[in-house]
């Protein structure tokens, strides 16, 4: 019961998922964030390493060439992807790695790693998620449209998602992805070394 | 997130399966055992409707024919089975029935109802387990050969299960058994309804 667990998480815009995370890497220590990589400009206040690690499309190309990516996806100009070796690393080392990415990139994941564990993040309630949709008044229509939009497509692929957890209060929210995660340790799929260990010393 | 989960808990004899349980269920009051109808004659100190219903083979045949029980099973000369109405109304008062039956029976219930959960209780380790089947040096070679027959027996059907609980200290196994079924209730396949309704709502 060792390795680490790669944790898939994505979310309705505005669920959240950003603020959850956050706790729940300031809570407990068995987790490890990953960064991705994009070709994208910095903004101002974002670090290297920290938000995103930045590539110059040249860089990013040779990344894909080694198969240094778990996944990548392009968005409008700019490439996104999760680096491998770092994810790697934590899992060995037994952290459960965390991947906040969105569905597309959660689907290429699963598809690559079968094991990993994807959790879909939802406001309670649909009163809230349209009142986060469409903002305090302030938005314009063609940004709401968007937004419910995204919303749509992305509801059509939660079903694929293992997990769905409800951020009504943070804390309980937490609590409940990292009693998820935990109690996932525990799969019968994820502990094949005990079985067989077990299988073989009971003739 | 309101319907009950039907939690099938089976283990290697020995396992210590029947002192997590009842330590559950004192602890937390979501849960319902189910408990078994059986053609056996009560033993000294069976009360009828705790360890088991007590019913004749007529009356086994009975609720055979109507459809009344979950699944049963032959041992020996008799029959065992699980009634379907306590925890059919069990699950809909929203209570997760705990079903402490053997593989087989396991097995059975796992294809009339996929979504039942399936735990197998272990403990930690072989030498452990081995301890535990030999006894405390005051068993005949044929009961240890038995146990062991049955141990192996039991340990090829373990795979089949949905997570695998170490029984090594009673209460943190007890807490485990609690956690990784209170996080069932937020599998995607559980929340059909919530699914269908935001789906519905978003467009």
């Amino acid at each position: 019961m060792n390795k680490g667990i790669l944790v898939v998480v994505s979310g309705f815009s505005g669920a959240g998922k950003g603020t959850v995370m956050k706790a729940l890497l300031e809570k407990y220590d068995n987790y490890a964030l990953s960064v991705s990589v994009t070709t994208r400009n910095p903004r101002p206040g974002e670090t290297e390493g920290k938000e995103y690690f930045f590539r110059t499309r040249e860089e990013f190309g040779k990344l894909i060439e080694e198969d240094a990516l778990i996944e990548y996806a392009q968005y409008v100009e700019n490439f996104y992807g999760t680096p491998r070796a770092y994810v790697e690393q934590q899992l060995a080392a037994g952290k459960d790695v965390i991947l906040e990415i969105e569905i597309q990139g959660a689907m290429k994941v699963k598809e690559k790693l079968p094991e990993a564990l994807l959790v879909f993040i939802t406001p309670p309630s649909m009163e809230e998620l349209k009142k986060r949709l469409i903002g305090r008044g302030t938005e314009t229509m063609d940004v709401i449209q968007s937004r419910i939009a995204r919303a749509h497509e992305e509801a059509q692929g939660m079903e694929d998602y293992d997990y769905l957890v409800l951020n009504d209060q943070l804390e309980e929210c937490v609590e409940r992805m990292h009693q998820i995660i935990q109690s996932e340790h525990y799969r019968m799929s994820r502990n094949q070394e005990f079985i067989q260990k077990i299988k073989g010393e009971i003739l």
